[in-house]
């Protein structure tokens, strides 16, 4: 059975995975790129980068995928839907390289881009979009992309294997917030905690086999 | 100058030092001793405990101080103020050994207690409280004792030079988060963060020296 994960969703001390007001001129709001330096500092987003724990992690976001599924609110800022033109914040290239599947309750025709990646638009429940992209990934794993409320609603209904977080040292105090409406997480994953020299803290839920 | 310290302040991942609701028969509400059960397993609480990274920070709790200051939600159950006889959870001997002062809108005479321990009772700012503390703490650093409406009122007031906090692998969902107010704490402050291999992970604020 191929296994549903998410990797590199960076938060806030304070639990934020994006702060507010989110825009075209600023995606993560407040929050500006801080949530995410640790990120570009590895080589997995730069030739020269670091090469120690947080690229382990962040290496881990590109293997073994078949399929992803994002919210309307990754895919563009507030706005997009009313531009026809809209393609994602990605270029003609994204970097996802699979069928990717945008959640949102105004679907358009799909747009296959370059490189593999071909966005479809659904308006579906989260266990609906995943029959549908696990059907388009092969065999291969499904990547729940963000943003926070996706993640929330993917790991609210159980339908999530493996989460990777990465706590960042900073305090937003404003945003979306990943830990509303998931109590108890615990009793359903093995977490981990592995503090970086960088500063981060990542963070692994791993799902208990049924017992 | 005698420093304002915060230690071991336990909280969930979402940021909750306890939960809810607050009784008698549960100190820290649904959340139980889950948050503190770290702090159980080392030297400091116990004889044959631990001495590793938990040990290490819980022992800092003890060295140092000439005062506490705490609010009234950690000197008794809801109810307290209405029992003349109440003289807090520790018994005839509290761990303090120090003068205590405990926030609260209706001030008692203070009760001198074994061991070093008097509660003293104030109607006070946090700036007042720790002008009266730091008096009766003779250079010795003051300790701010929760709970987490006092930590949050203290450091927003910018009053506290050092916090540890301990991250717990539990989401508790509800409670008294120790976030609230507090955006931006990271320009004030140098911020590490420390896993140990029993779960959790230790947060440290310094403050910045005025530049």
């Amino acid at each position: 059975m191929s296994l549903v994960r998410i990797h590199n969703l960076s938060i806030s001390l304070d639990g934020f995975a994006t702060g507010e007001p989110q825009s075209a001129e600023a995606p993560f709001g407040h929050a500006g790129e801080r949530l995410h330096e640790w990120m570009f500092a590895t080589r997995f987003w730069a030739a020269g980068g670091t090469t120690g724990v947080d690229d382990a992690f962040a290496q881990r976001h590109s293997a073994g995928f078949g399929a992803e599924i994002m919210g309307a609110n990754k895919f563009g800022p507030p706005g997009w839907r009313d531009d026809p033109d809209w393609t994602g914040w990605w270029g003609p290239n994204p970097p996802f390289h699979t069928p990717t599947f945008v959640l949102t309750h105004e679907p358009r025709p799909s747009m296959e881009m370059e490189g593999g990646t071909t966005f479809h638009f659904l308006d579906a429940t989260p266990a609906e979009a995943l029959d549908t992209a696990r059907e388009a990934a092969g065999g291969l794993d499904v990547r729940i992309g963000g943003g926070a409320t996706v993640v929330r609603d993917f790991v609210a209904a159980g339908l999530v294997d493996h989460m990777h977080l990465v706590q960042v040292p900073i305090v937003l105090g404003r945003g979306v917030r990943v830990w509303d409406g998931l109590e108890a997480l615990e009793d359903g994953y093995d977490i981990e905690a592995v503090s970086s020299p960088s500063g981060v803290t990542h963070l692994t839920f791993t799902r208990r086999a049924a017992s």
